[in-house]
């Protein structure tokens, strides 16, 4: 029910957008993991405002401060804490019994009954996600040092298609590239189409969406359970935590409901001595259990619901319908900058797995 | 990282294909809940292989046996465990040295180091879903005490669609009158068209899969919480419990994508003074957080990994490549049985969230 | 809040004194493990009732049936599910509106509303640590592989105490050989004073407790956590699970408040290489932790409740205060059958420790 | 494993002695409890150093700062986070190759092979248990709300006995009063002998310890659950989670297992109606669940590790058995100190339990 999420590691996410600060415990990492706090920094500003044309102009100055849980550069094993400080609140004047269409403002308003702080969003805002990237960047430099990495595309914007990732034979080297993008996609061309798209919905107050396609690549075969621990299970529990997430799928997803068994089903082979698969449609997962293919997975992000069109709603205080205009700097596309929190996500649900795995890794007594 | 689901109730799931039996424990449910065996019979028996033309002929007799928990036909609010019987388990001959496509043959031997029970698919068999139905079942009649209701339907089976349900007025009656049906399909053309293309596929030892929609009535607003706990986390991890589920989307899911923003966000509107939505694309989820609409989402249901078609493996033994046909009796379609596991780890959820929330439910102090 | 002990075991216990059988389902264990029925189903009779003159000459037959996790004799990994019938539930009178002092009659009836077995105190009875006993002894054996080896003795009885267990040079030849008494004691002179006090209780239809100490040899150090984790608190956890147990204790415990601080630190020293401590008030924890040295604690084990001398109660039908004489087969004293299920709670809590440390076993990098 | 406690509430540790800061999130809280920050100061106060003469003159000034999940000084719902900055930590110089007898030095060593900050004793240090006042503060004005009230005294100190609180008929008058002493004793002549103790132990670079008696009044009968819930379970696990207790005991705790049972039974008894005991022996707990008598029980804290006296130990570095001293500010005894931190933890669990009670309150159907 709380605000914790893992196995073995434990995250606990707290803030507002205009409390003093936002920030992250996580528990259970290893001791000795190296902080590099230049790395950080840089998946920090993936994330942040104001790097683009297509996100709000503010520039939030998202600098992680590690409180507790580091000594001489590394990781003690202990709680680690860091804080976001939240300077650039603006005071402005709110207007709560306005609720905006598709935000939280009206379930927060059922949840907590009126007393959750509702300036800029609250504990709702988006920008908790900053915490997320940043433990997802600690995460992904262990990933890295098990020979585990992410990488995430804007697989679609509105009806533009990115071409897919290669979950059989990842291109790696190119796709390493895409965290240096401002817009996260392998076909240029499109990527200026889909620049076009945010640019044109933000000319008429409007907002669009997409799909991030993630691909985990190095895993080894046999992590996580079945049921309720699947790996399916525990990644959309994660993905799903994103606000705008409405929709995540493993390898060909909903698209395999259209395929026969014969062609769904993904032939074995051996490769180099090691059992692998021909063709990847269940996104390297059977079972709820990674098989050692690439993990891909796909995530539908809903178009940002902030938009400045005059949009009906209700007015709580006069209880009667009402038109209302959504003011403010707001991204028209939340969609480039969700692409390393979605990294962040996968980085964090791997590590938890990995970690776990130890305690399955070797067998009581030796196979009959 | 254990089978064991749920915050305020707990279920442990255990039993493989041909062990004595497979089961369940449930705690934390309320005390004094009403038993209907009768009710839970006819929820198993939608689920039992045996039952139509497009599944197994196979009779499991899926007699759910209550061992505690239970006390002069109503819950005692201690563990309830329920036991069934695996009566009817062929001694044949298995070749677990040759991993069956797209099962979990390869991921159970990495995970369990060669000492998982492969009998039938052991612990992973599909055969696990009907203590979740047993669950459903017994949680279903205590959200109807709460005037809640799950109705679910094929959406689409292969390329086939049936029309989708209608989440803002939901006809309630119609839609209660699938659990009868042999294809819970709105559109009685599309259920034939459905059905021929499962035959097909029977014909040529091959299978298919498809979508499943499902809709929860009668929920209050303010269920759930933001992140890590959301609607939508909670719910998927369930449904990514289910074997064969590779995708969950929340009312327009991976559709709403294309959508503008002013397309997407569901107007607020006051009916009967009470604030509700004009149109469902969020389907019922805000922030996650249920908003009092119908929550709507659906899943995909991928083709029955176990086909006749000879396919291409490798021999764990030998180390080498292979072909093999899987024989024996195996759904062309899983969809139409899996309707009622769907309904069941929605129920489960719902009733975990609906008890969860009496820990929120009345302010500590009136609002200011 | 449910009945699921454990971090990576889990536990889910479920039955009533008078349903149709009890168990447990155990998740997370190390798949490969070798079950010894025989050595099972010794550590089931140890403790049985039935014994002994001390304990009630019911037999109830304890034998659990593994019915799921189990194949060719060692353990899959995935759930182990263990039932034990209830084939001597005597069908007689219960009279549920007078309240037994000091049983669980009053606070089930507050906490399940009149809805639980009250029969032979349904989930609340004593019979309910025979699965934990159950799960202690798979894991004991899995202890035994690992070097680790739990005792346990009847430290005192009423006021007969019983020489205490040398906690820094302990004698297993010895400790071992205390399974097999009827009464665990080191002075035999003691036991007999031990075995009158417990006859003449049961002359006068009275009862009587004691103290029961145990002792973990062969610990790694660095199992635990400091705070809410550490090794005292989940041990307490499990210790205060078993009914009748009013008080847990660590090393010299209480007993500790009177000494100085120079009396009470153990000075460390090195012994074959090893940091070591020459005596151990700590019982082998420090901050929470393992240190190396055998783990040591104690319980208070009060006298049995049921008792046939009349007693004042209260009855809630008349809603008048009663004199009551509780009949039947009860043990004039628990604590001799209380041993091994303390034991079994020590293993429980010990694997579980042991399967957790391994994920933090690996430095991230080297110590610098 | 980690850091994070409670069922409904979820507590999350971090920080150490030398870290920029430590803090606790807590999440689960209900909203629009008010947070009185002049209360949470004086509860601070009676924990902090340099209070009286029995303890280190350093003066740390333990100002909590809310950096989320309060709005308008009430709670919001959402975590509450609060950081307390190390401001005045020394910088000297640290020997962490000799370990200090009965800290956690050498467990911290083996446990995080190194990398922990073993400045000040790290996340070990004492000063954590600051945080947990905090915590304890808010939830105790929550409790206050619903009743129920929290007292706590030395009920020995060495060899020197209190009069033990009346758990029957408790002076709640007299009892409130002890938070304003010095010594938390009731009775003044022994208070005095307490401090000379003290005061002795001290001359000679020596410390004391002893025992805390808490009683928590006003409570519901029916919170809690059998087995692995218990109330003494959930008690326990967080009461062994602060630094120094060795034992905890319940009601008569381990004096129980001196009596006859005939003695030890609490008998029933109609007060105004409702069923209440005579005596309170099983401190207001049967079966695990509370049964509406004030809950007792006690905790052994045992003498202050930190004696300047020289000790036996190992140097790490050398490898070879040593003498050291450690020098600086250390209570000689902590147990003054201790007594509203006992308070805190017993305030933690009390209100999860409170909380979670609202999933069983009512029952799903009519008692038959």
């Amino acid at each position: 029910m709380a605000n914790v999420f893992g196995n073995i590691l434990k995250l606990s996410l707290f803030g507002e957008s205009h409390s003093d600060a936002i920030g992250i415990v996580i528990d259970g990492l290893p001791a000795g993991l190296p902080v590099d706090m230049d790395a950080v920094q840089t998946e920090m500003e993936r994330r942040a405002p104001g790097r683009n044309a297509f996100s709000t102009p503010r520039k939030e100055g998202d600098a992680p401060h590690i409180v507790s849980g580091l000594f001489n550069g590394k990781t003690t094993g202990t709680p680690l804490c860091a804080i976001i400080q939240n300077t650039n609140t603006r005071s402005k004047d709110y207007t709560p019994q306005l609720l905006r269409p598709s935000h939280a403002d009206f379930t927060a308003l059922c949840r907590y009954h009126g007393f959750s702080d509702y300036r800029g969003g609250g504990h709702f805002s988006g920008r908790l996600t900053a915490p997320l990237v940043f433990a997802g960047a600690i995460l992904k430099s262990y990933l890295a040092s098990q020979g585990i990495e992410i990488f995430a595309h804007i697989k679609s914007l509105k009806n533009h298609q990115d071409v897919a990732f290669d979950s059989v034979n990842p291109d790696k080297e190119t796709y390493r590239k895409l965290k240096n993008e401002m817009l996260a996609v392998l076909n240029k061309e499109i990527a200026t189409k889909m620049a076009e798209t945010i640019e044109s919905a933000k000319m008429v107050q409007d907002s669009v969406g997409g799909v991030i396609e993630a691909l985990i690549t190095g895993l080894p075969a046999g992590l996580g359970s079945p049921f309720f621990e699947s790996v399916e299970s525990r990644l959309a529990a994660m993905l799903f935590s994103v606000p705008a997430v409405k929709g995540v799928e493993f390898g060909s997803g909903f698209g395999i409901t259209e395929l026969l068994g014969s062609q769904a089903n993904d032939p074995f082979c051996l490769k180099d001595g090691t059992v692998k698969t021909k063709t990847n449609h269940n996104g390297g997962i059977n079972g709820g259990i990674t098989n050692g293919m690439p993990l891909c997975f796909s995530v539908a992000v809903k178009p940002t619901p902030s938009i400045s069109k005059p949009q009906e709603t209700v007015n709580t205080e006069t209880q009667k319908e009402e038109t209302m205009e959504i003011h403010g700097r707001h991204d028209p596309c939340i969609v480039p900058r969700a692409v390393c929190v979605i990294e962040a996500a996968a980085a964090i649900v791997t590590a938890d797995l990995l970690l776990e795995a130890k305690t399955y890794a070797e067998p009581a007594s030796k196979r009959n």
